[in-house]
């Protein structure tokens, strides 16, 4: 998670352009906002980058996205571990401690893959654990919030951004952003 | 969370048929997973409720999903304190332990109200607490899940499941579903 942590990567592997946009939108800014480094999506998957990109210009970062049109090779290449997220993985409550030590500890990056559909074998196979948010179905974007906030014990939350043009800051009532470089407040017109 | 608790419920308030309707049933999916008794969805989002009744039928409860026709009434009367997570609240990490204490400590059911486009202004003024896991952008399933895995902090995850036709056992590699009466093992098809 930024600084001197080793890198948390997620790649989001299969998009059916239309059906999934949000979905793999949602997994993107979910990367971004709970510490993870960067995201991949499959190539056919460009309004998801162009929206992530546009969140972390206007809201900071250090956050990349990008586009891969191998995402198999990206995932057998990947130096460090790999946590496939999966209804029926091991249970994540059994393995994060081992997870968490192997990134923290033993500075190993992480590659965390969240499939759409359904996931080929192989995947499965290459991947170092496979991990379960509940062996419930629900929703890979549940599953990968949990699945950060438990990796980095919550410390995402504390993150600082750079580079942005507008901060939220947190109110009892109402919504209120400012500009990082001055006193004043805008109007949002967002949900 | 289910027997000797005060009641955690679930509203989502708007939805877009069409748009929403992957977002709306993950909302529902979220909630039933990760530990709450009950959603609430819009009256539009019937397909959405049709989907979450039916992995409860397969997967197990209890779990109770139904639509309302006056999201802003049943709010407004229910008995109870009401959470509603959005990006311009404070932080989840400076409120959860007085939530928590609410909930858990003094028996006060719980609404946790999830919003799609533009809340409405009032429902901010209604809430005991406006929460935001981040100030930052991203996905309301990720918000509420990572709300839910804090409120019941990770109890949820060992919640057993009544009357369900199929359990999916964690497994290291690969996919296995059991009957929960019998031995037998069925290949699944989803992803």
């Amino acid at each position: 998670m930024h600084d001197d942590e080793p890198e948390a990567a997620v790649l989001r592997l299969g998009h059916r352009p239309g059906r999934d946009d949000r979905m793999t939108t949602h997994v993107g800014l979910t990367a971004r906002a709970l510490g993870a480094d960067r995201v991949w999506f499959p190539d056919n998957a460009g309004q998801s980058l162009e929206t992530v990109a546009d969140i972390t210009d206007r809201f900071g970062g250090p956050f990349e996205a990008d586009l891969t049109d191998s995402p198999k090779a990206l995932l057998r290449e990947w130096d460090g571990r790999v946590v496939h997220l999966t209804m029926y993985g091991e249970r994540v409550q059994d393995v994060e401690t081992e997870i968490r030590r192997a990134h923290r500890d033993d500075g190993e990056p992480v590659l965390i893959v969240v499939g759409s559909e359904k996931v080929p074998f192989d995947v499965y196979e290459l991947a170092d654990w496979n991990v379960g948010v509940t062996n419930q179905p629900h929703s890979e974007v549940a599953g990968l919030a949990v699945f950060l906030d438990r990796l980095f014990e919550g410390e995402e939350l504390e993150a600082e951004w750079e580079d942005a043009d507008r901060r939220v800051v947190p109110m009892e009532t109402g919504k209120r952003v400012e500009s990082p470089d001055e006193t004043g407040t805008e109007a949002s017109d967002d949900g």
